[in-house]
């Protein structure tokens, strides 16, 4: 058995520089149990499917709990790290975010991403927590860690160019501030979404002394061209649980109108799934991405 | 409001021979969304993949408690009639049978599939139950549907065809045999996995006198030839959501092999997909299967 320890030491090892760590974000047991068939080093939650998948938009709004046991079902039968999307960190108060890291690390997780916005709780709108005040949560975060013995890796989302905030001409130095700020918090390591373009991103590798954590998915640029820049860590948050639902959406479409089935011609077998979920070992893959006989 | 009985009405007046009610199966409520904003009548959860969600092989290895939380999440925020998939009942009793009943219209669902194979508790063997044993299940679920005073549509899945069981020539007979005990031991409709030849299908029409349920997808007729014959439900089962994570796997295999996102380029919109978590009217549908912005 790998203990806590070792998984959350194995997690950090694996964000290098120039040769990142690759987050195929899952959202429940399936979704992770391929993932990792697929030949992942760590497996990563994606807060917005996972959100989706309960009956929530993203953005704080499902509940702590649902949320956890989600993460706890991952974590129970995984042999990699898992490392969980917590969004805000479900509270108000540092101390409710320390609260919820308690119960990540009783889930099994050994990382977290916490974001650094604060949702409208109706619609989409949100925007920049002030600085000190997302320290203290993060710094609430590691002592939460550090109390229970464990070096979680926290991974500071900094919303600047996702959320387009201030002028475009002060972006990087507010992200670099934000950083510094972060990691003297007790931050492992920074994420910044919506920055791909390769001159933005050497300057946060260069000017962040942290692994930098980059949002990758159709419209970015492939992973290697990424990795070159010197990211350390790529994750492709929500895009795979969107096009999943894409896919479901046109698979009943097509059998409410046409009545054919040409969208889910490529299933994965039944007894394929059946065995994924009863298994304890990845040492071969049990999948192929090959047409299988259906079931009910 | 509708109230429930209101609801199971509605779903037991969609099963008409020859115009039948068409299923496209889900197991989570992003996938139940998705599939009521294409324009789903009725809402039909598919055991397996509500099992593998949550980390189980189907065939009544998940726990009940898990199995009715996603029902209760999907039945929550659903406006049309939601039938869950109930395995075997979760239970080795009738009494056991009739509290997963209890559960189920506690959730908020107004029919259920229930089937009459054992399934062996490892690997994927599993036998027809002895014809009696499963009427009295019927029973009981019936039993506890009418004291709760709900017309529940019990759906009596039938597997002799899909286990393949006994001699080629007396499936059908042993199949009619079956449906007529189940009919009068109080289910509402026969569904018959596994057949989809129409010889076969219209003798199950001509030969069981309630609506019969044909397991349709990859391999079938489609779904105005399978109408014809007088099937009055169509559903899908685990096909939607085995073809969702065969594109999850492709997706996490690009990812780690050529680092490209060619599987997932045409993703629901991530605010397209909040906004339907959001909603509680499905008058207009709010998706279009074409790509999204991406955001973690």
């Amino acid at each position: 058995m790998t203990t806590i320890n070792e998984n959350a030491e194995l997690f950090h090892a694996l964000h290098r520089r120039g040769e990142p760590v690759i987050l195929a974000n899952a959202w429940d047991v399936a979704s992770a149990r391929v993932v990792r068939d697929a030949g992942a080093k760590a497996i990563a939650t994606t807060s917005a499917a996972v959100a989706w998948s309960l009956g929530y938009p993203d953005g704080d709004r499902v509940d702590r709990a649902g949320a956890l046991a989600v993460i706890a079902r991952i974590a129970r039968v995984m042999d990699v790290p898992v490392t969980a999307d917590i969004e805000e960190g479900f509270g108000r108060t540092p101390a409710q975010v320390a609260e919820t890291i308690r119960g990540v690390l009783a889930a099994g997780a050994v990382g977290v991403n916490i974001e650094d916005s604060v949702h409208a709780k109706t619609g989409s709108g949100r925007e920049l927590r002030p600085v000190d005040d997302q320290a203290q949560r993060l710094a609430a975060a590691r002592q939460a860690a550090s109390s229970a013995g464990v070096r979680l890796y926290i991974n500071a989302r900094i919303d600047t160019y996702l959320n387009g905030a201030g002028e475009p001409a002060t972006r990087l130095d507010a992200t670099l501030d934000r950083a510094r700020a972060f990691i003297a918090a007790g931050a492992s390591g920074i994420f910044v979404p919506s920055v791909t373009d390769p001159e933005t991103v050497s300057a946060l590798v260069d000017g962040i002394d942290a692994p930098l954590n980059i949002l990758a998915g159709p419209g970015a640029a492939p992973i290697r061209e990424l990795a070159a820049l010197g990211v350390a860590r790529i994750s492709l948050g929500s895009s795979i649980a969107a096009a999943a639902y894409a896919l479901v959406r046109r698979a009943a479409h097509e059998a409410f109108t046409a009545g054919t089935y040409e969208s889910i011609r490529e299933p994965l077998g039944y007894q394929q799934l059946n065995e994924l979920m009863e298994g304890d070992s990845y040492s071969n893959s049990t999948l192929a991405a090959r047409p299988g006989a259906g079931d009910p």
